[in-house]
């Protein structure tokens, strides 16, 4: 394991630290929990946005936390949840009497937590809390047999589009509203090319024979859909966003937000490979992409591969999409 | 070799093809010569300022073509510099009758090409074409031995302050200056865990045992100072910082930018553990940092490791560092 990092113990919290080092001017640390904020929070008549998860996936979620975007992120260790007093802790401190949305990616363990959190803020503490669950992996089969489909890079939109409608004064109604609009039109899949080695285990998530891919693997290294013999770039975005659309059809008029997202390893220079041939294949369809996102949103480590996301936009979404946002890892002007 | 591209041969030019429809708000290819531009420009009346290199270290350049940087980036195939061609044809786009400022990392390539055009673009076009030459790399011996100081990705700072001084309105004599202001301010050191593989040969550039690191190697893969053990973050920080303040010795009081740089496939969980180490030792010599960047800003296809930069800020450079940017990769507001 070749690691930049100290004690594997503490990557998580040295990383934090790192975090709010480098980004002082829009974040903070609260306490020693592993949960960073805006620094300008509580944002007194907002409705307070806390998301998180496990870590590993950075700029997820931290650096989606700022103006416009999140109040709150949870970080739990390595592709672990975050514990349910640390979304607590976060749902307090986000609240200025106007209510919680939490955003969820569907995890079991973050399910799990980021519920009790929302009850225990609900019963105890007398907050208005409301949550979202964020499941845009086409690749699983969300059928009875399942957890249901994961929550992956197109998480990000629903920041940016809960965030923007919050910032502009939407009532925690509102902004769960918007955040469920979103959440119908999005879409992603990924691929990996080879696997990733939390710290504290040491060991790889799985494996890769040299000359295969897996198409539809989750940031954790979740099965995919395949494994195949190594395919060039437009063929495996043809493979992803077949899959994209059939689950969600685009019609020719339609206007769409598409994200290329690094899996950590994948050069930026493959990254926009990627994004060519993806927006040729929508072009194809008479698809206008209005926004292009290439780069590391929602990684996994050091896996190399890559997700595709489609958010379809409406009038609605697409003002929220291009309203402003100031945050580490999103600024929108 | 595991890589999301299709014919090796044509890597740049689809690279090239996915940025400008990702980022088509902002720039736009130059006919088929592989050289990126603003979208709104020539900028009438502005200094326009040229930079570019190999491909393969992306965001570099074309990330930095924008409001408040860059006019154009020129792109040369992997690790190679661009044709005088290229760089000709970008001067005379830029140029809007207030002349052209060239900024140029240190390879012999490179600064062969970029001298060329220069005195071609002087001669023949009568442009009026200065240039600066970026070596920032404190890990090359800068004798007569040696071609210098290789550039790295300090690069950054230099079309960052560059660019904010000719938005301003500076005149080509302005613009220079406030760059080697920066270039005499300016140092970085790079380390590596492992090497990257030019998609035309397929063979990595280097080989690096499992238990070893590189330290103050190049982002081509030239060699470091020195082979180590693996080490931890705070002591690999350490190694680098320490080579770039015996050279450019920092004093309590001093104020400064920190760029923590990803070579491709560093999690950015590590990057952030490498900038809180950076960043404690800063503090502890009672050295303030004004602005931390921390992500992948010129990059080294996937290869493993980092680079620390630190620019030393005076009051104008502080105020062209914090003036605004509008580009894909580099976003001041």
């Amino acid at each position: 394991m070749k690691k930049l990092i100290n004690d594997p113990n503490n990557v998580v919290q040295e990383m934090l630290e790192g975090f709010a080092a480098a980004h002082s001017g829009h974040v903070r640390l609260l306490g020693d929990l592993n949960v960073v904020v805006r620094r300008d929070g509580p944002v007194n008549g907002k409705v307070g946005l806390v998301s998180g998860g496990g870590s590993g996936h950075e700029p997820a979620h931290a650096g989606y936390v700022g103006a416009g975007m999140l109040d709150a992120a949870c970080a739990g260790d390595v592709f672990a949840s975050p514990s349910v007093g640390q979304i607590l802790a976060a749902i307090k401190h986000v609240d200025s009497g106007s209510g919680v949305l939490l955003i969820i990616k569907n995890y079991t363990g973050d399910v799990l937590n980021f519920e009790l959190a929302m009850d225990l803020a609900r019963e105890n503490e007398g907050v208005s809390v409301d949550k979202v669950i964020v499941s845009d992996d086409v690749s699983v089969d969300p059928s009875a047999r399942t957890a249901g489909r994961r929550g992956i890079a197109g998480t990000i939109f629903i920041h940016k589009i809960a965030g923007a409608r919050a910032e502009a004064g939407g009532t925690l109604h509102d902004v769960k509203a918007s955040a469920e609009t979103a959440l119908k039109n999005l879409r992603s899949m990924g691929m990996a090319l080879s696997p990733c080695t939390v710290p504290a285990t040491g060991k790889p998530t799985f494996t890769l024979p040299e000359d295969e891919m897996e198409i539809g693997m989750g940031i954790h290294g979740e099965p995919g859909i395949k494994r195949t013999k190594i395919m060039g770039a437009d063929q495996v975005a043809e493979a992803l966003l077949s899959n994209i659309t059939a689950d969600m059809p685009l019609r020719e008029g339609d206007e769409v937000a598409l994200m290329t997202n690094g899996l950590g390893a994948t050069p930026v220079m493959e990254l926009y490979i990627m994004h060519r041939a993806a927006s040729a294949l929508l072009k194809d369809m008479g698809v206008a992409i209005c926004a292009g996102y290439v780069g590391e949103y929602m990684t996994s480590l050091e896996m190399s591969g890559c997700s595709l996301t489609v958010l379809r936009l409406d009038d609605g979404l697409k003002s929220l999409l291009f309203a402003p946002s100031r945050t580490p890892a999103f600024v929108q002007i």
